[in-house]
């Protein structure tokens, strides 16, 4: 059941930190992989998406260059990169998967990866959720990783992300991991369940990446009820993606909006994301301010329609909203969002049962200072 | 076809600035109006679409306070505030339309406003643009209106507008004028298509308000080519919106994204507003950056697809990528973005005949420090 690892350096991070994170699993295994939705894609997303087929048996990540907008020849090193770890290991090519997370528009040194990825082979070792993470890391301020045993059951990943794009550093990349033995189909399904509720339940700029993936993997050694396995692979998806947000560019605190009591989930998740994404949500959450109108104008900015004289507001535990304005809630709610770390939104649609929780970074000084004083 | 206006002080103004307007027509004029989609909307909105038929003769508008997310007492608020202008003016109470911007969640102090109508309704003078702008603004830094006359045909309007939504201020107003005599049915279909392009065309912060109205009102004692008139009500319908994100919260300079030779003009839209919006892009354009990598992840973020090998990118008049970047041009870009109050963005799709152009203004330590130093 081992997962093992192997780190080289090709020169593409400052200060020379380990760049190439090579993953092998012990066999061929079952697995499922999401990738962004941007029609710009890395030409490493557009290599793994074409040969992907099922089954996975190794995976190469390079963090510093995300080898994106840089012409036809992106192609060709994505499949050079996957054709080294095949020869390096003796594994088929087509089991082996391209990742790459930085730079866009700059052609890879592809030489430099080739090499890294020769000393990555060399050397194989356990697989170091942290260090792992450290490894694809671009601008992320500390690594990202959890694990999650029940019994027997195991579920852990690594991920790397703080903003959907980084100043020319693209991207957020997640490998969870299961012991659980968990059929193709199943696994697609699930798959899709969970990044709706976790990864493609957070923001930090609204902004989408080119490289984006998540991939989950059953490692196939362990049988389990798929609703324990649902569970725990959910809990390790939702740590990662809560601290991508908590990690997000100039972030302060995570902001947590859940929408209740909808009639349809679609539309509890559309309004949580329009709450959750309103830039003058996020800099009022930024400035402490419990400034209840502008939740109000996103939760009526969607194609849905809101009953404005029912619907009710809560900011933490304080109704400040419920057709009219609560002042002395409003008062609490100010001290709240002095206090906490992780400002929770409430909107109770009062109409059904539906929810939906999503999950955004407030916007403050430090965003517009990393996104605009660097420059090209 | 003499247009009249008259002016109160209601005290919703801080120094007890002028804040309530009257425009009266010189009789019944078609006429149409186009209000917010926010489902939280006014209460002054709620009363003018219901009362609205087709025909007007007065506006009366109040400035700040937006009379919305104050339960059903502001719908009463709105229609004593109609009532008052046809008492005084001795017109018709369904052909008063009733606007109000300003901070949301606090009832209109009715009496106050009411006198205010009085005081109005006692003096009218010829509608003079600049001073309506004036008394209609809120936090804005200077008034938008603009004239426009080719022989006998005038076109002019006044706005106000410095956000979609202001720290608890919330809109922007627009009405604009015509001499032109134009059927109910042109009048309306032309408003919809003049409006999509203007205002509906521009974004400083992506949120949508609650008290969006723009107005097109026919006084019709001048026959014209109705291409002609087109013509002039989207010069002066542009220019007012142009001048609502040239004073953008914070704004320093105005993005324009011209998306060209798109198959359909849908998809030129959606990419044009999906740069134009994007908070890294404009984050970029604030610091003067020619970061074309997160133009073209914007590019690539609609549900329309795109040929990142095919499409060209432009700053100014340098093309900065066409499947590759191009070095020295970006140095180029850097110098125009330097040296540009206005920064030109085109992206050709190379793919057919159809486009779109889309304004923003950029985003910087202004934005949030008018967006999160507010507090309630």
């Amino acid at each position: 059941m081992d997962v093992l690892m192997g780190v080289g350096k090709a020169g593409l991070k400052s200060g020379g930190k380990p760049d190439l994170l090579v993953v092998v699993l012990p066999q061929s295994c079952n697995a499922s992989f999401l990738f962004t939705q941007n029609h710009f894609k890395s030409a490493s997303v557009l290599y793994s998406e074409k040969v992907f087929k099922g089954t996975v048996r190794a995976l190469v990540i390079n963090s510093g260059n995300a080898n994106c907008a840089v012409g036809r020849e992106g192609l060709l090193h994505a499949e050079l990169m996957a054709k080294k770890v095949s020869e390096c290991l003796d594994i088929e090519e087509e089991e082996v998967l391209v990742f790459s997370t930085g730079v866009i528009g700059k052609p890879l040194p592809i030489g430099d990866v080739l090499s890294a990825i020769e000393e990555a082979c060399k050397v194989l070792e356990p697989l170091d959720l942290k260090r792992a993470s450290d490894v694809i890391s671009t601008t992320d301020r500390f690594p990202k990783y959890d694990f999650v045993k029940k019994g027997k059951l195991e579920a852990f990943g690594f991920a790397k992300g703080a903003g959907m794009i980084h100043p020319h550093m693209a991207t957020m990349l997640a490998f969870v991991f299961t012991n659980a033995e968990l059929s193709r189909e199943v696994l697609e399904k699930l798959h899709r369940e969970i990044n709706e509720r976790t990864f493609n339940s957070i923001s930090v700029d609204a902004c989408m990446s080119t490289n984006d993936s998540f991939g989950l993997i059953s490692l196939g050694t362990h049988k389990e009820e798929l609703e324990s396995v649902r569970e725990a692979l959910e809990e390790v998806s939702l740590s990662l993606a809560k601290s991508i947000v908590q990690d997000g560019e100039g972030a302060t605190r995570v902001i947590k909006v859940h929408v209740k009591n909808a009639s349809i989930s679609l539309k509890a998740r559309l309004i949580a994301q329009a709450v959750a994404t309103s830039n003058l949500v996020k800099t009022a959450v930024f400035g402490k301010d419990p400034n209840w109108g502008r939740i109000v104008a996103a939760v009526g900015s969607t194609a849905f329609p809101v009953d404005q004289f029912k619907l009710k507001v809560y900011i933490g535990n304080h109704l400040v909203y419920d057709g009219k304005v609560h002042p002395k809630a409003v008062e609490l709610a100010k001290r709240y969002m002095e206090e906490s770390q992780e400002i929770e939104i409430v909107v109770d649609l009062m109409e059904g049962k539906e929810g939906w929780t999503y999950y955004s970074s407030d916007l403050g000084y430090d965003y517009i200072r990393i996104n605009a004083e660097y420059t090209t």
